[in-house]
């Protein structure tokens, strides 16, 4: 019998195909190494240099508009391009590339300078989904978009330069590699059983409970069996739909309730705003059959111990394979511990 | 025409069959996130405190030998048991799991506590790869262990949580992802070409020397054309080998050479001591043939803009591709351009 909460082991990412390593009794292990800084916690509402606070001016002159809910913009440091000619480059099939169409946008997430996700009310929230969905489908419209990577970087430990609340978009002419490796483990998996993976993966860890964290109408969020990051979770529809375009107005509400509880639930655990890079995984656009993909958003975030020990990914893990300190299930149970209302938010 | 300075574009990455974004008019953005707190450079020769210096006691009580050059002890804090006993998991086909035996070892640089490998003699640098070349020799006596990844982790901001020059070894009873990854693409080329693809690889970048850092006899220290992180290199032996076990005398004094101008490079980029995680792909050990398998090392450095500014791999890097702002060649034009003598060095 393999005891997970003591002996080192590996676990499949059905997502991927790919292996991570899981050292339990390693979390004892004392951290004598780099300690974050704690970002200060006393934004103002409006912030006169930010650069997304309603009114304000942007690197290329732009003035924002004085917007009420969610603003969306192309990124003004785009990291693709949307003028891009597709070419492709081979040197004796050694060295290969091939230029990238895209187009990056930026999305407000509020008005406010101050606020994060689990801090907004469900109906801001949800206006961010709304914007999101629309988004998506405005820019599925572009024949030659193949894949739609909707993200937010939270946190300057997470590379977010801005702590104004916000996501972003990245379009592309190609499908990435992580969606290639989804693409191929859910395709199989439909092949052989005419239901998605993560339908019958669902059915599966809600009859066993452990790793939930939340259960509403129609999304569930968990820690997977696989996950890497010490807090990693990942939001599944339980309806078996390929993209966000599919989503109902009801479905659209369920999931600001699921992204309000589940980030409330991250910051409760350290009492800090807790941060994460956090994306939706989705099915490419403008290409074949899509049936066997399932929509689902992951959430990486970074710590381990504390607000300020985080776990590095680094030697081991970037040569050999990602790996864990603490079971997937011990972070299911801390997350489930922690009360719904927001720490800041709580009568003392 | 691909203009690889001007133009988004994907590279292929031949030993994992993978591709990275390289966006190179991207690093005109400015930085306004997160700056990383430069180490104080004022260490010691030797630290009373420190777990790795001569003669000191280490967490489980056991007292440090006053060794010469360097040193190695199994971990105490290992990720990976011996005593762990090889069992499976399988429920329903959805959750996949196995336990994963293994030997964690330290070891340590120097006896000097103030010392990293650039500032160290090429004798000394030697006198470690004689005992990784040792170590892997000994551990790949036992049946179980199939594959031993030999890295270092340098740098806080790298997870380091001790400064005295050290390294590790992870050795275990499966083959870790990454791995398995370069067995594909590496067998697949050899049975096509019946050489290695390093080997094919390194004649046409030795051609074009447009990426070529560091070439001596048996050595060659490169950009790759896929790099993803900002200064990543690749040392590759010209000789094409399966391992560190393979190495002559004077191959690994080539290596030391190597090891010392390419670590003395990166720390003149930013005069900094530049953080790294670096580590040797090899063979799988007590496993077929593997004579499509070609040693090489990598060195993926974190730092993009200065000494305390680096690349995040985020939100897009985690859930899409790897990204990355100045190009591969840039980045080579850079690192060829440093003195071979450390700045610390230097007569101003
Ligand atoms: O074993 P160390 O040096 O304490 O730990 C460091 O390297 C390990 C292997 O890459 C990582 O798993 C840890 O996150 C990192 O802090
Ligand atoms: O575009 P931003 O927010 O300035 O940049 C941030 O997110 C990007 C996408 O994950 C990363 O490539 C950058 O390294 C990170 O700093």
């Amino acid at each position: 019998m393999l005891n997970f909460s003591e002996q080192p082991h590996k676990r499949k990412n059905l997502l991927t195909g790919e292996y991570i390593l899981v050292s339990p009794h390693r979390s004892k292990r004392p951290w004598q190494g780099q300690v974050e800084d704690l970002a200060p916690d006393n934004r103002p509402q409006y912030d006169p240099k930010c650069y997304l606070c309603p009114g304000n001016e942007r690197a290329d002159g732009t003035q924002n508009p004085a917007y009420q809910d969610s603003f969306v913009f192309v990124n003004d440091f785009s990291a693709l391009l949307e003028d891009t000619s597709l070419t492709q480059f081979d040197e004796e099939n050694l060295l290969i590339a091939e230029s990238e169409r895209g187009i990056c946008k930026v999305i407000s997430f509020s008005p406010r300078h101050d606020l994060t996700l689990p801090e907004m009310r469900t109906t801001e929230i949800k206006a961010v989904v709304d914007l999101w969905q629309r988004e998506f489908n405005d820019l599925a419209q572009n024949e030659w978009i193949k894949y739609i990577q909707i993200f937010e970087n939270k946190g300057s430990i997470m590379g977010c330069s801005n702590p104004h609340p916000h996501g972003q978009i990245w379009a592309q002419s190609s499908v990435p590699v992580e969606i290639q490796k989804e693409s191929v483990q859910q395709q199989a998996y439909y092949e052989k059983h005419g239901r998605t993976l993560l339908q019958d993966y669902l059915v599966l860890e809600l009859k066993k409970e452990e790793r939930i964290i939340v259960d509403n109408t129609h999304f569930v969020a968990l820690v997977p069996f696989w996950a890497a990051w010490p807090y990693e979770t990942m939001i599944i529809s339980k309806r078996a739909v390929p993209s966000i375009a599919d989503f109902t107005e009801e479905e659209k509400e369920d999931l600001a309730k699921t992204l309000q509880e589940l980030t409330i639930r991250y910051d409760n655990i350290f009492k800090t705003s807790f941060p994460y890079s956090a994306g939706m995984h989705q099915a490419p656009v403008n290409t074949d059959d899509v049936s066997a993909w399932h929509w689902h958003m992951h959430f990486y975030p970074p710590l381990l111990r504390s607000a300020t020990v985080k776990k590095f990914m680094v030697g081991y893990e970037m040569l050999a394979s990602p790996q864990r300190d603490i079971t997937p299930e011990q972070a299911a149970t801390t997350l489930k511990q922690q009360a719904t209302i927001h720490y800041k938010a709580q009568k003392n």
